[in-house]
């Protein structure tokens, strides 16, 4: 008997728990990405603030699939989708058959279509964003430094008061007060200001009130203004305009708020719902085409929307796994349930809030010790762990920031030499 | 009284090596690099070959240059060399007045005008340069997983026998034997060709004749075809095509032969000599230019040619480091004696080749400890050093790579967001 085939689209989370939790005799599984390797996407703030490499967060997708003999990797991006005939199309030629298939493209960034969004701000969602955001920062600090002063604005505004946000401008903070003071003497940086603008009346929403609150007072201890309950208006070149018209300048401006569903999922051909996500039943399949699934920030299954992090997306992939086995062996699928495993945000150096799901809460230093904990553990790779861990231990004890290379040129693949 | 200004050019092994021994009361000094980072350029092949990121050898200047509260960073290209005026222009805007000026540019990969070079081959002089290599290398692999066998021709020719060129050979049937053969099930990568072109009769033309043997040995037993005595008359796209007729085909070709003073050189408008080096007197200073020196990669001192390496450009920097202490106090020069400390180069996992200057040879297992302990020791800045231990461990019990990553996009600073 020829084996079942499943197609996995996308390497994060969701895609990589899913190909993991399929591998059984008789099943064959393709995995689709456009990159050849995986993002620990929870710690891109730190690759943008200069604390860790871009390899110590990314990890091959090859080598994590190496000794699973019945996965395949293929590089490339989805560009059509035939339910009817049970293909996926790769950059535009190759095609893949599937007997199941499992979308787990996850979200990219979305300008909400704010106006200027896209031209003036940097979002925080690959690898490349991040890379993008600190050769921009530190080379603005490289130009202050041979510039008249005051005629380049060091200021930084972070818009979205999520846990994206809040880490970004701790981050940022640390990265001005124990390393750039030091690298440009030449400079006042005593005074960078940095501002928080989240629309909600707090920062940190999906987390206990009291956690919001000692989120801020972390936050404005380290003179970031936050700037709660009001929106976005629109984003110029050099500042962001309020919906109370007020006008905060920033030399930097980054847009740590807005993800969308992948383009991905309009391959589909059905109506997408909120925020572009694919509409899923309880059992997390496409209403109709009981072989197709959609797991982690790409999928809305009914009820409750689930956070878009990592935990819904891994869960979801075993879920998707688990019924895959069930349909091949004629068993009926189940529901999916969501475990929430807590939540916790990094505030900066010995500051971080943790919730746990049976209302427990901690804040300040026990919570950083936690939050540095689950993330060393969920790392994938020993290697980058063990470079994580050097460079924490690095930063933590000397208060430095290694990764700080401006490089000049692109890195892109040649199409032929 | 003024303090007496001392402009650096370059921020390569000569450059920091001047700037750190010119540190004294009275002297102020300046250096000037287009990037805000030094590179440790013999492990370049390392970052080429996936076994070191590139911020594992690289560091940014101004946390080097830190705790010298005398000496300022300036990032920018020198533009023109104004030696009547005394001044240095960066960027063609920012002036910096001198009162000693040292060169110390380093080289830059030059094609000696071979047909064919700068379109289809890739150097491996900066770190920009190991990346885009690291990245057509494995996007090829990529691309033939998913072609017809033969399709893409994976085949890698090296031209140039020196250190990089045998280095980067055995590092890349390494990469290929113990990391890509798993990571590519799907292709049969166990007779992946890969040549090593050199002109002359011997591979590592400075070393003694026994252990060029030893090397070429070595690279034999790696299944590398070490073709000696032969030119290359020109590249053309997917080949070598070589001085007696013969043809090389190759999918990537490396340039890893070929250096010449960097041109800003040139800037000084005076006659340069072979390599387009700056031809100086024994003190390294230029002639009828006493408070001008050129030391390192682009210094063309009387007598033998020095290498192209490391210690003449460290040991360059500390001695006209202290002549211009000696002009300053009213001293006369002394002439630049060089200490040869010896060579080394590594053919891959417990292998290496290493003279010391007192005649004793060492080759194989000892001379690959010695090669990792002096590179280990010499690499700037803890963090660097620790990751780098972090990813040898981890490459030599495992034979694995980690840093595989094909980034997809540029990263440069934007102008004005």
């Amino acid at each position: 008997m020829a084996p079942v085939r499943v197609v996995v689209i996308g390497a994060g989370f969701g895609g990589l728990s899913a190909a993991r939790a399929l591998e059984r005799p008789g099943v064959e599984v393709v995995v689709i990405d456009s990159n050849n390797f995986h993002t620990f996407q929870p710690l891109l703030y730190q690759v943008a603030t200069a604390g860790l490499d871009a390899d110590d967060i990314c990890f091959p997708v090859r080598a994590h699939l190496r000794k699973r003999q019945r996965t395949r990797f293929v590089l490339g991006s989805v560009t059509a989708i035939d339910l009817a005939g049970s293909t996926v199309t790769i950059d535009g030629r190759r095609l893949e058959r599937f007997d199941h298939l499992v979308v787990a493209a996850g979200s990219v960034s979305s300008t909400f279509g704010v106006e200027g969004v896209a031209e003036h701000t940097f979002p925080l969602k690959t690898v490349t964003d991040a890379l993008a955001l600190r050769t921009h920062l530190l080379s603005r600090f490289e130009r202050a430094a041979t510039a008249t002063a005051g005629e380049v604005d060091l200021g930084i505004a972070v818009i979205g008061g999520g846990p994206t946000g809040v880490e970004m401008a701790g981050g940022l903070r640390e990265l001005i007060d124990h390393v750039l003071r030091k690298d440009y003497p030449e400079l006042d940086l005593s005074q960078v200001p940095i501002t928080l603008i989240e629309a909600a009346d707090r920062v940190l929403g999906p987390f206990d009130p009291s956690l919001s609150e000692h989120a801020s007072a972390a936050l404005r201890a380290r003179r970031i203004t936050v700037q709660l309950g009001v929106g976005v208006a629109s984003v110029e070149p050099g500042a962001v305009l309020l919906a109370d018209g007020r006008r905060v300048p920033a030399g930097t401006i980054v847009w740590a708020t807005g993800v969308a569903g992948n383009p991905v999922g309009s391959l589909l051909g059905v109506q997408l719902g909120r925020g572009n996500r694919i509409p899923v039943e309880a059992d997390l399949s496409l209403a109709g085409h009981p072989n197709v699934f959609a797991i982690g920030d790409i999928a809305l299954p009914p009820g409750t929307p689930l956070p878009q992090v990592a935990q819904p997306a891994i869960q979801g992939g075993v879920h998707v796994a688990r019924q895959i086995h069930a349909l091949i062996d004629g068993r009926a699928t189940a529901p999916f349930v969501y475990k929430d495993k807590g939540s916790m945000a990094t505030i900066g150096r010995n500051h971080a809030v943790a919730e746990l799901p049976n209302g427990m809460k901690f804040h300040g230093f026990i919570g950083w010790l936690m939050w540095l904990a689950l993330h060393l553990v969920e790392l994938m790779g020993f290697r980058n762990r063990a470079n994580v861990l050097v460079n924490w231990a690095w930063n933590y004890l000397t208060y430095d920031r290694g990764s700080r290379l401006l490089l000049p040129s692109r890195v892109e693949p040649t199409t032929e030499r």
